[in-house]
């Protein structure tokens, strides 16, 4: 390891969490290392653009690099390249918003959203991570992953969000059981209350899972029935057109559990 | 400057600009490095993150933190979170695409959109950047920077990237004394063919520019009169608001020249 780009990732984790605005004397208490080191890993990240120094200030923060990295991340996803248009069509066909997530460690990261058609501001949650255990996305993942992933995940750290979050390993494997067997996922409330989602997982052409897509919105227009069962025909028909697009053997694609 | 740092965000640009995925040789190769020290490099991005290596062909890739960095460099821009009502109520009003987007380094990168209401699938541009002579958002912050700025940006690069692009310094510089005249900006085909786009500049609560948010979309709809004229008041109306939101004094914000 490179302890001086381990420093320099720390320092943007800091900015990244703590607070937009950093100084140097804050930094290099947060780190534990001396203020002329903070100093140069500062001045160099922003010669790369990772940070900007406020003029006023003359505090750190994030760069707009960061952003272009970050987009250069997403196009490299086959998975968002390709869900575009079903994500596009599932949002009109069900009314409701749509997500598309990757699993990347232990928690789901979203790198499409498409718009409720209609709806009222809606905020891009593109770059959003929700734990894996507290949304349908994740456990549409997890229920259809390799066994000695699904076990890792189950043992790993499971967080609560709301009152409705499982974290009982017993009562999630139980649950992705029937994920599995009804080929979708449900969540309701274990996010953020009020919120429900629907997520089916998506396969890519080694007939691996490589993320989901699903619905999300409030829990009364999403959970209450009929919609509910229309709501999942749909997701779950759209995950088995983006994993068929993706080169996903017919029976991957389907979710047919082997 | 620290070397090992420098480094690594040279691997991070490489990955970003020359194709998704690339072995330690190449990088080395790139970067004029050795193999092992292009190596502990590697190691050190991917445990945190920032890249991830590929199970199959063992080369290394951009990792999903860097979205979340890139994401939280966009919520300190407090130009986007404040622009998404007045983008979203320009979109409807417009019946157009909306960009807002933020100075950088001779480019503008744009932090929010608001999708043309009632089109047809559309890509997210947020994170794209855009060469600041050859789009109505760049004119527009141009326009109203300081003057020394202006004129740094005039005596910069002046890129390209259609045969409408204006790359003369003098032809610019009365471009920009109009838009100062007029209080918005346009784009006719200067970034893409067959693209328009009309701008205005957003102050903040220091009277200075800080961005600029604008419509986009195809020439033959935005810039035949009469819609030029309606949007450019739509336009610049919006883009008075926004900034009296940001705190703006009443006479930056109608983009008054003292």
């Amino acid at each position: 390891m490179v302890q001086a780009v381990q420093r320099a990732v720390q320092i943007l984790r800091e900015l990244a969490v703590t607070g937009p605005r950093l100084g140097v004397t804050e930094l290099a208490e947060r780190l534990g290392v001396a203020k002329p080191t903070v100093h140069a890993l500062l001045r160099t990240l922003e010669a790369e653009g990772l940070v900007v120094q406020d003029r006023d200030s003359s505090k750190y923060q994030l760069g707009p690099y960061l952003v272009h990295l970050g987009n250069s991340y997403l196009d490299t996803q086959e998975l968002r390249s390709r869900s575009l248009t079903w994500a596009d069509l599932l949002a009109r066909r069900a009314g409701e918003a749509v997500w598309v997530a990757v699993p990347t460690d232990g928690r789901m990261l979203v790198v499409h959203h498409a718009f409720r058609p209609e709806g009222a501001v809606q905020i891009l949650e593109v770059g959003a991570s929700v734990p894996w255990n507290t949304c349908a996305l994740g456990k549409a993942v997890a229920a259809f992953a390799p066994a000695e992933e699904r076990e890792r995940l189950l043992a790993g750290e499971l967080t609560v969000l709301t009152g409705a979050s499982v974290t009982r390993p017993d009562r999630l494997a139980a649950e992705l059981e029937r994920v599995r067997a009804q080929g979708y996922a449900l969540e309701d409330q274990e996010s953020a209350i009020g919120d429900a989602g629907i997520a089916a997982p998506v396969f890519d052409r080694s007939g691996a899972v490589v993320g989901a897509i699903g619905v999300v919105g409030p829990v009364e227009r999403l959970l209450a029935e009929p919609a509910r069962q229309e709501l999942a025909v749909a997701v779950r028909e759209t995950a088995r057109n983006l994993s068929r697009d993706l080169g996903a053997p017919r029976a991957a694609a389907t979710g047919a559990v082997g």
